[in-house]
């Protein structure tokens, strides 16, 4: 059986979304942030020592890193459903965007909420971090006006792992421009599956 | 022929490295960053839309984003070297430290470069990021103190996508407490393939 260590509002609710797709059994163990700092509980540490959620273990396994949790549930557990052929260029572009999603795309809209509490200390940093913001949405509302999904017709693992950054560029404001993009995010929040893992995940702020 | 369009002082330089730690034949396109700004110049824009480095050209097919450059020539080109095999819980460590690096580990290195430039009203963040990157390195040292390298005796594409998170951290004069992982930085320097990429690569202040 698959543990997922979840945390409320955040990055591990689109991995029980994920089982909920694939329709592989799995079990929540919940942790909650602290009221005051928002952060994850030192009980994750126990799980492993960088204590970050999402975590998932599998036997006498431990994966941590959202997009390493996405490919292994689908490589191991799959049963070929949520990728393209491993043998085909698409199957790089899915694995670009499991790339794409943390590194990349997440770092302006985590600049923007961490700059955004020093107020107008953090001015100097805006038009930049508002011109990658630019560059990243704009990108992908491009990919998303040729395909419903970011790697064709079908919903794919890159999707699940790229919900989040639309997620939160949502929360922030940001997707008035992206229209394609928007289309999106409403479209994965339809899916049965995720509407299913918010019922088994609990609170979660950006599904508005 | 694989075109790799490097920028310098950049995570280019790794791909480089890898390419010769494959013996794979490639060539180089060189960009230089803006004197005055440091960022990289609009005509990456036309290799692919992001403009960001690395990019790499195999064919018809562009990868962008370092950890799925690495897994892609690692994957398509490398014939087994530079891996796991991929039946062995080993290749999820593997693909683990590939999202790792830059889906996690350089948050707070970036978040110090970015939040650097504010001076002194910055400070309110600076105690979050350095326990965020005492968190990260010192898992990283501990790992270390374990294997040389990352996931196990030998050199695998783990260590090419995690090096630039040890050389940016020793570059910010964070490694002081880390014996272990300043000790890998130097045996990756070391090695033949790398000096024969910085030979190719051109300027790469990272490399000290």
């Amino acid at each position: 059986m698959i543990t997922v260590h979840h945390l409320n509002n955040s990055r591990s609710q689109r991995i029980i979304w994920l089982l909920e797709e694939l329709a592989v059994p799995y079990e929540i163990k919940r942790y909650e942030r602290d009221a005051k700092t928002n952060l994850a509980p030192a009980e994750l540490k126990a799980v492993h020592p960088l204590g970050k959620s999402p975590m998932i273990q599998d036997g006498p396994h431990t994966i941590i890193e959202s997009g390493a949790i996405v490919d292994y549930l689908i490589r191991r557990h799959g049963h070929g459903a949520l990728q393209p052929d491993p043998a085909s260029a698409t199957y790089d572009e899915y694995v670009q965007w499991l790339h794409f999603a943390e590194g990349s795309a997440m770092l302006p809209l985590l600049l923007n909420m961490y700059v955004g509490r020093l107020g107008d200390a953090g001015a100097p940093l805006h038009p930049r971090i508002e011109s990658e913001l630019e560059n990243y949405l704009g990108y992908l509302n491009t990919a998303l006006s040729l395909t419903p999904y970011l790697v064709g017709e079908e919903l794919t693992g890159a999707d699940v792992q790229m919900s989040f950054v639309g997620e939160l560029a949502k929360a922030q404001g940001k997707l008035a421009a992206y229209p394609h993009l928007s289309a999106w995010v409403e479209r994965l929040q339809a899916r049965p599956a995720y509407q299913k893992a918010l019922e088994q995940g609990g609170e979660y702020k950006f599904a508005k």
